[in-house]
């Protein structure tokens, strides 16, 4: 198990293509969308893993995260993730000792871009870089899990 | 991905006990117990595993299952697992070139006794030992995931 502790904001502009270090496609689902425990299915870069995920608490959450076989992962977001399915390009972006992960969604998640970092606290302090926006930590319409019921394109409300 | 294929019958009487080659404990718990894609956490015999299962079509069902660390899978069993837990005895009893499963549930389950034999095919025909009652294959109130949610405590009518 993994405490995952983690900040999340928006993202104002594609500065942080130009300093990336890897971009990697992710295609994932989810077996579970029970904010209480989220099953995720995802493949990317070559790998597969299922994923179990606890409530939010601050900024921390229950992480399990387990590998599969990419065939296994191919099958179970055809057959059996019943909303959605999310594809986006991650980034990632070191800076300041921290390395970001950008995420650049498709689909219908197209025009979202959100920058995640992990901290080994909840109090640590971290610079920001340049392109970051608003904070959207703790907000559940940017949860992966709700991106794949309530994509982007259906938000009515967009900033 | 195994396609798992399997009648399950209630049973009549204890006799299997005499005749098992083994019997484990069972505690296991559901992340999802949505019948597109149950998702279980067990503990058996001291291994763990999750195990998703797909939707059950005549007898048979997509079923994924992988290991995990005990560690993981306690606490996702107290932490994550929503609905009851199940807790059972499984005697493994060969008969007739197939071994069969006689789960003895325990807890808010207790009295209930189901034995499964798992086929090769749809159509295979099995030899019943003497304890097998009645066929309850694609009985759903006897999924261990449904049996977490509404437990055989509260069946209204229990033959």
């Amino acid at each position: 198990m993994n405490l995952e502790i983690e900040r999340k904001y928006r993202v104002t502009d594609r500065s942080y293509r130009t300093g990336a270090t890897r971009c990697t496609y992710y295609k994932q689902g989810y077996l579970s969308t029970n904010p209480a425990a989220t099953v995720r299915i995802r493949i990317a870069g070559g790998q597969a893993f299922i994923t179990v995920k606890g409530t939010t608490t601050g900024c921390s959450r229950q992480e399990y995260e387990y590998p599969i076989p990419v065939a296994d992962a191919a099958a179970m977001l055809d057959g059996l993730c019943q909303s959605g399915l999310i594809e986006k390009k991650r980034y990632l972006y070191p800076y300041a000792g921290h390395t970001w992960e950008v995420d650049e969604f498709m689909g219908d998640n197209e025009g979202l871009v959100v920058a995640e970092v992990e901290l080994q606290s909840e109090s640590e302090s971290i610079a920001l870089p340049p392109f970051i926006g608003r904070e959207v930590t703790g907000d559940s319409r940017y949860y992966n899990s709700n991106l794949a019921k309530t994509p982007y394109r259906d938000w009515v409300e967009k900033e």
